[in-house]
């Protein structure tokens, strides 16, 4: 008999849901975390034989599962959670968001906001979101502070904010920010251009300098109304994804966000070049942007993930709701009640998104040598018995209150439903703090 | 100074949203309650000089709202969630669900996974449902245990099954559950004829009949799918709706669940007749069914009240999930992110019910007079913080986790987010006995 090897922490669960390989459920199996990483997944009959664990986690009704990658968000606007809804778009933006974030958008806002979000995000199982917003550097510091994984976008726009002046400034505020917390291992970069209609070509050229030079993904909301293509199709005679194909930005670099009115023949081009979809349902029914043709992308075996986008336009940042939206609303929009089915929901909110940041070798599965980002999902509620199929109910019954644990990078940061460092009362004051001055 | 009245159940609470009068938040009062019913509304400041209470609740970050009404459910197909997903309408009902249903379908099963339903329903702030499925009177007696209410369906189908053998027979049963149960403050009736599909033009005309001896609402599946459509057409000569309105039942007491595919002379013809929708935003994706035009039916004047269906087909009964989808899809659909305010949303999930229902001068809103069925919510969450208005944190934000508090007829049921009278322990082993059946 061998010597067992000593690690950081085992997890047994009645279920394990690894992602890779696809489709597998693996009953009474057990997890072995030690520092970062995933070291072995075994039947729990063998595990306490091979493994001595200081952490030992018995979880006789939970699924474990990656942790959910939220692939859009403004993680800032949790603190403008709710301040306009229903209205038409443009009034929304114009009247009531852009001068809210005109008055309040600065370090502090966006520092505390992003916890906010953080905060919000872990408890739901949400182990990593891929952020565009002003003063990035406040929700890197909020995600280092929280404990989660993140992707930091290099936010550019055309016009000056209270963060920057010029598409230089932002991008030389971007790479000031990377230079800073590159070597930070939770998290990451891309570069994000807002949109096609608040950049230009030039600025578009140097971002994509950029990236080739950096190797960072290229985070951009793209055909999210029909409104940006109209203008597109009178201020460049073009579509705004042709424009962009035409400046090179057309690559396994490209994530879309939104990718709400796309062709069969753009939907092609995307494939083709091995872009990303940043799907996010919620928000485009919130907005009324339109139906994303998502099952129709899958079958061209377009890479798609699911975001939240901000809580301004959803209002939460819940990506059980999302992926459970995502799932539903594909049947509908395809006519097809086949299209996307349980486990297709759970690789989109997971391997996918990881995908779409070059994150894939690292996180978004559960497999040995993968940083062990993974949560725990007590199945054993009355929402979710009988549990014919934990897939299933993952994606079709259960909620984010059902989520238990939460381990990122191996450390455990939500145990039993409770945060092991954050305190929630701080929190709610910030929020309450933040709701006044808004209000004034 | 006048002396207090002594009543049973005082609530004071952040905020109220009484439903009745419209689009109307109260901040800082208090609802008493004596008995079954609410006997009055008034400022916190002056509650404790009117009223002394046996028991009295201070909750000080809640939302009072009136009970949640699901107006379409197959309650007992709980025992059957995620038994069969993701599989095409006709595979999914004929390869699965109905010959699992041939299986198991008994008084046993139907009580069982009623009371699964009653205790989820419950905790996740739904007061009242409207049923229909084979073996009511296991229905009846599940809801009258957990204390829930409900309008139990008079079901009746062409075909014989465990519960029946001809159309006949399914009436004489309904009417015997009637007479049995009818005394019992808790439930109300419906005759439920499953669809124009099941049903044939005499045992309309029997349905009508009793309907009108009755004072009975009609509570029947309606254009869920193009092939009902198609199919009537071909066998009928005309549309579903155009046969139901030529035996009469377009009426004031007509309840058409689903009404997905109603063009603007239909939905013309029902607003013209009051008659309701109820509208299952969750099923009709799942089933991908197709979209339902709601804010049209609106425009028209139609009440339109919101159902879950049952779990085999949504696979949750949550109210919650459930509003806010119904509001997030009526904006997508119309094209138009003013479509369906949470304020209407909000309607549309209690007061539109009840009026379905007959129940509106009951339940469904908070004024004194009516049944006390209510809720709190407990919005001091992160999830729902900032809280610039209730109304859309109720509908956009929140989940069913944060129902706190349910009263029904004046009866706490859930306190602090437990039951009072049900034994959770013992419905979980129920489930997971069935789900060992059905699996067998």
């Amino acid at each position: 008999m061998p010597t067992p090897t000593v690690i950081d922490t085992l997890i047994s669960a009645r279920w394990i849901i690894p992602i890779e390989p696809v489709n597998t459920v693996l009953h009474d199996h057990s997890i072995a975390i030690d520092g970062e990483r995933i070291v072995a997944i075994l039947p729990t009959s063998e595990a306490r034989q091979h493994f001595i664990a200081d952490n030992y986690h018995q979880l006789t009704d939970h699924v474990l599962m990656p942790g959910l990658v939220n692939l859009h968000t403004h993680a800032a606007m949790t603190l403008l959670r709710g301040y306009a809804d229903d209205l038409p778009l443009m009034e929304w933006l114009k009247g009531h968001i852009w001068p809210a974030e005109a008055r309040h958008v600065s370090t502090e806002f966006v520092r505390d906001g992003a916890r906010l979000a953080c905060a919000e995000m872990l408890k739901g199982g949400t182990t990593c979101f891929n952020d565009m917003y002003f003063f990035p550097e406040a929700v890197a510091e909020a995600a280092v502070d929280t404990g989660i994984r993140a992707a930091m976008g290099m936010v550019v726009i055309e016009f000056p904010t209270a963060y920057a002046t010029d598409p230089d400034d932002y991008l030389a505020k971007g790479c000031a920010m990377r230079d800073r917390w590159q070597h930070e291992p939770l998290l990451n970069f891309t570069l994000a251009p807002h949109a096609p209609y608040t950049v230009s070509d030039d600025t578009f050229a140097k971002i994509n300098i950029l990236s080739n030079q950096l190797d960072l993904p290229i985070h951009i909301h793209l055909h999210e109304t029909t409104d940006e293509i109209t203008q597109s199709l009178t201020q460049y005679k073009q579509r705004p994804l042709a424009r962009l194909h035409d400046l090179g930005l057309t690559s396994p670099g490209l994530i879309a966000v939104h990718a709400v009115h796309m062709n069969t023949e753009e939907i092609a081009l995307l494939a083709q070049h091995g872009c990303h979809i940043a799907h996010c349902p919620a928000s485009n029914l919130k907005l009324a942007s339109g139906f994303t043709p998502v099952a129709t992308m899958a079958e061209y075996g377009l890479n798609i993930g699911i975001g939240t986008d901000g809580a301004a336009s959803n209002n939460k940042l819940d990506m059980f709701s999302e992926m459970r939206l995502a799932a539903l609303l594909a049947k509908g929009v395809a006519q097809d009640a086949s299209a996307i089915p349980a486990h297709q929901a759970l690789q989109m909110a997971t391997i996918n998104g990881a995908r779409a940041l070059a994150l894939d070798e690292k996180i978004g599965s559960l497999i040995p040598g993968k940083y062990a980002d993974l949560i725990a999902v007590d199945l054993a509620q009355i929402n979710t018995l009988p549990t014919f199929d934990p897939a299933s109910a993952l994606v079709y019954s259960a909620g984010r209150d059902q989520v238990s644990h939460v381990w990122i990078n191996g450390k455990l940061l939500i145990d039993n439903h409770q945060y092991t460092q954050l305190d929630e009362r701080t929190l709610k004051m910030t929020a309450r703090v933040w709701q006044n001055r808004i209000t004034a």
